[in-house]
């Protein structure tokens, strides 16, 4: 139709080629949609697992996606520096990915807060990042780990305070220019509690993965198990700032 | 941290002031997701009931979208040229936008397929577009809802022949090279449908705005209503190709 | 050959249609470089005369500027909405247009300087910005011209007061604060000088652009001249901010 | 000044860090250009000095060049990777460099061409692009010189070829199809031409870069020379397809 010439105010938004392409997403207003929904503080064990739930559910829709980590209410995925998905056209790959997401968030709230009612609709922003080497996505990744870790810590002190009767003013105050070293003596001394103890989830955020298992597909006439390999979705806790967990899967984030 | 260097890496990708926004999302795989839940064909009323309710929880969610247009598994969101949402960042725009429409489309599900479950989740790519005068606005809109009409017309043929028992290539082959007079010709002669008869939802797609109301808000004691001017969200299905509709509601494309 | 996959770096850069493109260039270190050819300060008629013939040349070369504005060392040229020259392409227009500029300079120095050898190669830095409506390019030439008024009365009381035996840091402090009436009172209570009797060169900058005239081409035997309208490049120095000269050269700025 | 708005539609073009900036210029219509000066063909030594001898001063001028390659009436040019000049703004990267380098070619055409007047503003366009990988950057180089190779090759035919007398038609249906061994062996045979012995320049381009260079400061009363490492930009024609060159100067392009 006479119509047509306004397609061409689209842009070319093709990312580069040979780069990282990091999404990353954050629930939208989710300090008011974790009151809500009474999410325990600071962390909700189900809150967390549904929005890990998520991230496998993306690894399993979206082949090059490598790695994915998230904290809070944000997670990131890393797309493999060759991945050719819609030719690299950032608005599909953010709005794909925040869709994907978002959609199976809705639909597996129920598995995660059988008791509670969606009061409204969750939803996140995203944004795209390129990085040209891998070195400086392990660096990203170690970026939004150490911030886990400094509001984690922030955080557990925090309600630890409120909850034993503080306000939250007096708390704030009572954390103001304190240390890491400081938090852990705070939490130890005042609540007997030892931060390093605390379930690794809150500690280090997930990480969600591909990794190769071995599967015993059947046993033969000699009672012999005929193994295969899989790769196969998982969800960790561990630490990815030092090299230690890159240097052992070095598959993942793999240059060309 | 040493890390947060990797900030430096997204960039800057606010829109040009004093331009007109449309965000479009279209279901992603739909024609695999409407066969799946079997959404009649080739219009489904409870599919489209249903993007359209979506569409207006997003102009009660977003002030600043004036207009929505929506066909198919598509839906077009023009935000006001002087929208200042997120400082006119696309990846926010976009991102919010596409995740505020699946969740209300999971959440909302139910109501419109009470007897059927999802069986996976629905999705939308989304894509950003400026556009520098409202009148090129108008001829992006002309431009969906003519694609709407020649599609319509189209596949209403195509369904009816194919219910008579047409094979879906036989059907496919008798269309070839028809034109729009051919094709009602055809409705009438073979099916004595007339299509401007059908419902102007399927013919016209669905427009959603903002309309001035009258309210009353109370009866005085002398019996006389008080009453009050509101906003409403309208759901309607109009001809938006010619000058009527634009000149009967300037307020919705006004140009600063 | 294999390394041909490097040409896929490349970005689409193509300017949004229907969209009027300016490209303003400016020259780099000027301070200095008027400093070392010993411009006569604020303003050296032959150095702005060379700008202008240049700016002149842009418009002979490239048919697609319809206006020009120069103050100082800069110079802003206006491509029309509709230009397709180099489909849009940002870096072709930027490129060619600072390029073409710094060549002209350089190669006319020597008619304007008859008497100065260049000491160095003058530059310009360029930029590319793009404005949606007519209006808007009018303000922007306004933006500008509004800058020249505001240099100009301030660099003329300046130089006055130094040649008149003031340090450059009295003359600054003399000055802080002042308004325009300020400044002209004191150029003509101090200098007797009439600010608005300056040259208009000085106190408006230069217009570029087509005018047409009348041309006599030949005289037929009874005597009487046969003529034909030209279109001709003049360089003028009118007032662009108020509504006179855009409604009397409505051409100039035409929108489609 | 209210006009100031306009300043807002100037949008941030900063190029993404960690990334290896190329800027290419190239002539533009020096098919015409060097036709109207009589340059020699296919090279014209004159010329391409003036070209090697802006790129030099190119490097000169721009620190953060570490490296330049020219062929025919193209040079490129390698910022380093952690370049900050002007924010690694593209306008200002791009625009600088083509101007500057137009400006000197005008300026020094009197050196190399004494007894030739310029008949017109010789001009280039260009532009910029990222490669996120010093390994990349070489293979961009070697594209090039690739590109070089071929061209010259074919180039040195076809006017051996017109000025033995065939018409420009006729060398080019000879040349149809003809491989490198073909149109070497075509030189040896016909014209007892070894390619091989043409001079480097027109075989290989021309390398531009510094060299660490050991000088004598002065002599000490022993007689013995004082010596100081100093930085010389170098103009060579060296083959930079095959890695010896890289690995011999590993601090061209040096990753962070
Ligand atoms: N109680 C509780 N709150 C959580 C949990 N995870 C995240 N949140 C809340 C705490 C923060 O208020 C919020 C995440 O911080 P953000 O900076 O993303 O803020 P918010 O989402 O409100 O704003 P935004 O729209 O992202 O700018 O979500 C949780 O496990 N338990
Ligand atoms: N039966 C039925 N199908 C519908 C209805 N609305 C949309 N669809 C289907 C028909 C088309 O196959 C599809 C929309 O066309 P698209 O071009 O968007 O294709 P699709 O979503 O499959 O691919 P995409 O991921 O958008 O490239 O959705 C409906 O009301 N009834
Ligand atoms: N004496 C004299 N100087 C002039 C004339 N026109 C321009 N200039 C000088 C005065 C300013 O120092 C300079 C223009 O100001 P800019 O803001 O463009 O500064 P400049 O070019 O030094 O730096 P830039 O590289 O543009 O950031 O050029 C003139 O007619 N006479
Ligand atoms: N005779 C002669 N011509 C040369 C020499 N170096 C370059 N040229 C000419 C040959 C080509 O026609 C032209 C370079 O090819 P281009 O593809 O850059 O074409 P041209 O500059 O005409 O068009 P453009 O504006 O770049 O698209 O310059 C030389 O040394 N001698
Ligand atoms: O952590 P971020 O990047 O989301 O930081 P922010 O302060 O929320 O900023 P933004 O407006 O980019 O979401
Ligand atoms: O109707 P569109 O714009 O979605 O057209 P398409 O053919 O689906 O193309 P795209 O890859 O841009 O979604
Ligand atoms: O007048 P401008 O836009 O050149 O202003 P500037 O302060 O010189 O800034 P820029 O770095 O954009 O040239
Ligand atoms: O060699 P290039 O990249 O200049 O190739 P071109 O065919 O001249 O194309 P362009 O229009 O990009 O200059
Ligand atoms: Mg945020
Ligand atoms: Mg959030
Ligand atoms: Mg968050
Ligand atoms: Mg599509
Ligand atoms: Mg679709
Ligand atoms: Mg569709
Ligand atoms: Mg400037
Ligand atoms: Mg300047
Ligand atoms: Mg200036
Ligand atoms: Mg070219
Ligand atoms: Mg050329
Ligand atoms: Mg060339």
């Amino acid at each position: 139709s006479k119509y047509e010439y306004v397609k061409k105010f689209e842009t070319d938004d093709r990312l580069p080629p040979s780069s990282w392409i990091v999404v990353r997403i954050d629930g939208c207003h989710f300090h008011q949609f974790s009151a809500e929904h009474a999410f325990e503080k600071p962390n909700d064990e189900n809150a967390l697992n549904l929005m890990n739930s998520c991230a496998a559910s993306m690894l399993e829709q979206f082949p090059d996606i490598v790695f994915a980590y998230g904290v809070s209410d944000e997670y990131s995925f890393i797309w493999k520096e060759t991945t050719q998905f819609y030719q690299r056209r950032a608005s599909k790959l953010l709005s794909l990915s925040v869709s994907y997401f978002t959609s199976v968030y809705v639909m597996k709230w129920k598995e995660f807060f059988p008791h509670k009612e969606l009061k409204g609709p969750p939803y996140f922003d995203g944004r795209v990042v390129c990085y040209p080497r891998a070195k400086i996505v392990q660096d990203y990744l170690a970026w939004r780990q150490v911030d886990c870790h400094i509001n984690n810590q922030y955080n557990t002190c925090f309600w630890m305070l409120v909850k034993s009767g503080k306000t939250q003013r007096e708390a704030q105050e009572l954390l103001k220019g304190t240390q890491a070293k400081d938090k852990n003596e705070l939490l130890f001394q005042q609540f007997n509690v030892n931060y390093d103890k605390l379930p690794q989830m809150f500690r280090k955020g997930s990480c969600v993965y591909r990794k190769k298992v071995e599967e015993v597909v059947k046993l033969v006439d000699t009672g012999n198990p005929v193994t295969r390999t899989r790769s196969k979705v998982v969800v960790e806790h561990k630490d990815i700032i030092g090299p230690k967990f890159w240097s052992e899967l070095p598959y993942i984030l793999k240059e060309e």
